[in-house]
């Protein structure tokens, strides 16, 4: 990314420093949040320096993105315990451990993302792939980790029930880490007829088109309380009754959450996995009148990472389908411009034939 | 309230409907919100009308405004028990239980809030006021019930360090549940000497002017783990150590939500007592980084009103040094511009001389 464009360049093989190993990149994802950086690099640069974030980013400068990725070691750096063999296939959260903090692979200037054929990686986050995992399937890891976090992260129990609203790759592992839970019935909303029949794919119980039906209405429809599980209500609060509301946004464009909070029923929560760039503005009266609750989320912990690339493994969490395409990176221009119709793709990988 | 205005006229005596008593004022404070809905009427009642809230407000009718109120009971509509002989001096939440939903009481063209001579009131949710208390203290029941209830649904545990931002009323009624609940150290922040005063007065551990000292800078000294307590942190994540920080938002204009985005810590947790009218913007990649939880808060549950009330008869809930003016319902109109000078007044009793 140079100037807000893709180019593609030779450049130098990085050097591994000390605890890192060198990777030869086989596989990684394209990634909605790369389309977005690339469009509002400025904004995000800015709102990270406001904020107290460990993340630099500096767009003035050229990044090798790149997040969602497997590949096999090739060498390593100085201090390295070498417990994984040269040619072992490895994935890895995204970021780079070093003595003054992180770098988030893929969206700093200072080491390259895995749209380039060298990566480095901290040796002590690797992960080996396990056999009979291919390296797409390996590189889903990372976005089917952000999935499984959100749901962590909304501290779910088996009342609730979830309208999932945006189908895309995020969405999608939303709902496939709310079915590793046990957690139903998921309602999930999209404008898009392809991604409406992926969320059917993975088990989404109800699925809406929102320009027919009101993902608001389809909730309250579902949540409805049957027999002895209801609980008491007040004798002052107005029915029905309905199970608790847990909303995951998945769409991140400006005017989503204003729209969720608007509809939310009262004690919602709201989990914001949908990246929204730049301001976005909601009216606080009348989440304090609903006393809603909005966590953000991002990433992953360590564990749950693993977890993800284990449970991929044993096929508890469906990726087949969600790789819509494949294609090599000298098409990768090509490739997010495919990406933006919502009737076509939901995960494009990028192979590199090593 | 007429036209976003106060004016004094002489009105019925409201009838009680079934269920319902007839309660004459003894005392009433004059809430901040007040001020703010006199201002902001068509957006709150927007607001209201967009959302599924319980209630509405219709600005173009009279609304006979108060909502923290003590008064004496001196009739019964139909189908009440009785329970409570005439003359017994009651409080209540300001809700009136109705067949067909809720009113809020004060902010509701249907029946009179407490500014008025006569109220109506849901015999089911009246509550004595203990003897020895005095109306205008047992009126201090409803904003003190608010902080009560900001602080129980912050989920708080000893390990949390609150900074409070904004020391008006609802702010030292935070301060003084986060003390009930031996949450400590508080870091209390007002730009305003007089409600500084008013913190330390009611035991705010560490208090702040932002003009000279950030609240975010004191917070991160205050919250600097000690000893053997301290947790493990993952390798990669940057020091210094700190306690979990969960902050209350109890200043209530656009803006200070931002700004408390962009310096919360990261895993903060933002509980929103004051209550903002119209539109306000954050930037949400930087909640989304930080993985900040926004609570938004209002009122209180039966059961938490009722303590509060028998919190402040038995002197654990501070509220003697909190009344800071006092006056009779000719001078409304002149109390309510006084309440706007942040060096004098923390809350001011209408008291009716019955």
């Amino acid at each position: 990314m140079r100037n807000n464009e893709l180019v593609s360049e030779d450049v130098p093989i990085p050097e591994p420093e000390s605890g890192e190993v060198l990777v030869r990149t086989a596989a990684c994802g394209i990634c909605g949040s790369d389309l977005h950086v690339m469009a509002h690099a400025k904004d995000l640069a800015n709102a990270l320096q406001r904020s107290d974030a460990p993340f630099r980013l500096n767009p003035a400068r050229d990044i090798i993105m790149g997040h969602e990725f497997c590949g096999e070691i090739v060498d390593y750096g100085p201090k390295t315990a070498r417990k994984f063999k040269p040619g072992t296939r490895v994935s890895s959260m995204p970021f780079l451990v070093r003595g003054d903090g992180l770098r988030f692979i893929g969206y700093s200037d200072e080491t390259p993302g895995a749209y380039g054929e060298y990566i480095r990686l901290t040796e002590s986050l690797l992960l080996e792939v396990p056999n009979g995992v291919s390296p797409t399937d390996a590189a889903l890891t990372e976005p089917m980790a952000v999935g499984v976090h959100a749901v962590e992260k909304a501290r779910l129990d088996k009342k609730d029930v979830p309208p999932v609203i945006g189908c895309r790759l995020i969405g999608l592992a939303v709902i496939a880490a709310l079915n590793l839970k046990g957690i139903h019935p998921i309602v999930a909303a999209d404008f898009s007829k392809r991604r409406r029949q992926l969320a059917e794919m993975i088990d989404a119980d109800v699925v809406v088109d929102p320009a027919i039906n009101s993902p608001h209405q389809t909730w309250k429809e579902t949540a409805v309380w049957h027999g002895s599980d209801a609980p008491a209500l007040p004798p002052w609060l107005p029915g029905p009754h309905l199970r608790p509301c847990v909303i995951f946004e998945c769409v991140g464009v400006p005017g989503i959450l204003d729209q969720i909070v608007a509809l939310a029923p009262a004690n919602a929560r709201i989990v914001v996995v949908g990246i929204c760039m730049g301001r976005d503005s909601i009216e606080p009266v009348i989440a304090i009148n609903k006393e809603l609750n909005i966590q953000f989320v991002t990433c992953y912990t360590a564990d749950e990472f693993g977890a993800t690339l284990r449970n991929i493994a044993d096929g508890k969490l469906p990726v087949d389908g969600l790789i819509t395409g494949k294609t090599s990176p000298e098409f990768l221009s090509e490739a997010f411009e495919a990406l933006r119709s919502p009737e076509v793709h939901a995960k494009i990988m990028v192979e590199f034939g090593n």
